[in-house]
């Protein structure tokens, strides 16, 4: 656009039918426009017309640029699309929360994931957006009983959650308890799979060897989950490129990785992906998305 | 006991008569006779004979002598039986969760502190002793719903345990929603009540101002929590005495008050039963009944 200074420039015929043209070609590119606040009449902005994004991405994209009013002007969408923005920890407030959910709509993540008390106003928050509501279960120990998983799960279900990350039960897979594990899981994904929501198993890598990592992949496909995750965020170690190449080996490309705990730069999500990953918990969603390099958000 | 040294300076017919006359005290004064491995002919050991030994410790002895065949002489008992003895930590396997029951009957520890999926095996082993079995609900970040905290705690009830410690709504309480906090609590004290169980309630003092301290335990006292309690031992911060002379001092005398969180030494314990505790979660129980300096154990 021809700054304020040209325009004066120009004689007063040419500025108007420059201004007009310049009107027009902004309605005409609309999908390039979209108000701060959601607002956003003809849902054809890179941020409401998400089905037309994810065409230009697959098709090769993999940075899309948007212009006036978006606040933010170029992020990552394809990693956006991939992350579960999260808000875990037990402070959190109900506001952030809502904020949460904003930035969730803003940059189309896949989804919120927020503890189960939260996901009621969640879904509320969401409803008619392409953006999930994800809540934990059994979190973040996982030590807790199959059924007390099973009952906590039909509640978030029945609240709107739509995707389920939930731990497995590290005592058990290391008392060699192989059967009790494969059975919490398998609780848990008929109940999801009757639902039409995902599973996702949170293997807590930090506190595994690599012969336990292997088994509990194993375990979590059998079982019938839809992911394998790495960490709670509130343990030892985070999500690791070793660890996502290990668990993809293990569980092929019919479940989904996802990587998770101390995801906080793009060059991480990126190295995590490229690793094998399809899925991205973090709590510096924003930050990864606009690829900023400095970051100060705290895992969870 | 005279030495064996002396007893050989001695002629043959005094020698059998003194080995005989101490065996005869020994038999006598058996209250301060045990096996290591916790069998016991008549239960009237220090370790068994837990009636008497309170009756003792209530007259005023705080420290209670026992001799042959106890591996440890000299514990404190007083302090044993305010003692969670507690194993929480997720990756703790069946195999320690026995051993955490040995110690408890072993050292009269008022209960076992256990993840819900162990409290069915801790029911039995400790069948027909004193130690109770104590778990924790939405634990630890208290940030479930209602409905699953409920759940939780009646598949634990059913299950054999006798004493609730649940989290509260940290994020609720900092969103100023006191009305939830106090449901949240009622909703799970009706349920104890009923069973004659205990409910502590754990505020996270960690994570909260004074200010929420006073209002965490008012809501508490309000909603019919038999203990409040300082921190789940995963988050910031730990049992300090100021923390627990506040908390006393705002439920009074009718309510109990449980110190947690990084208590390691026998004179940390003391501290804080001076400050106004009457009940101490830890894992480092027996090096603090021992009176042991040095510990080397890590929290919970």
């Amino acid at each position: 656009m021809p700054s304020p200074a040209t325009l004066e420039r120009l004689n007063p015929v040419d500025r108007d039918r420059i201004v007009k043209l310049i009107d027009e070609v902004i309605k005409e590119t609309n999908a390039y426009l979209c108000c701060e606040d959601g607002v956003c009449s003809d849902n054809l902005c890179v941020v409401h017309n998400k089905e037309g994004v994810r065409n230009v991405v697959q098709s090769g994209a993999d940075r899309i640029s948007a212009g006036v009013g978006l606040k933010h002007a170029e992020f990552d969408v394809a990693i956006a699309q991939m992350i579960d923005h999260t808000l875990l920890k037990p402070e959190a407030t109900l506001q952030q929360v809502e904020e949460l959910c904003a930035e969730a709509k803003q940059y189309s993540f896949a989804s919120v994931c927020v503890n189960p008390s939260y996901v009621k106003r969640c879904a509320q928050l969401l409803r008619g957006t392409t953006v999930k509501v994800c809540t934990v279960i059994g979190f973040p120990l996982g030590a807790t009983s199959t059924e007390a998983k099973v009952a906590e799960a039909q509640i978030a279900l029945r609240d709107g959650a739509r995707e389920l990350d939930m731990v497995i039960n590290v005592g058990m897979l290391k008392s060699e308890n192989d059967a009790y594990v494969e059975q919490d899981i398998r609780s848990l994904a008929s109940l999801v799979r009757r639902s039409g929501a995902l599973l996702k198993v949170i293997i807590e890598t930090g506190l595994l060897t690599d012969e336990e990592k292997v088994r509990a992949c194993v375990l979590a496909k059998r079982a019938g989950a839809d992911f394998v995750k790495t960490s709670t965020g509130f343990s030892k170690g985070g999500a690791t490129a070793g660890d996502i190449r290990l668990m993809r080996k293990v569980v092929g490309s019919t479940l989904g990785v996802k990587a998770s705990g101390g995801v906080r730069t793009q060059e991480q999500a990126k190295e995590l992906i490229e690793s094998g990953a399809d899925r991205i918990g973090a709590s510096a969603s924003v930050k990864i998305v606009l690829g900023e390099k400095e970051s100060t958000a705290q895992g969870y």
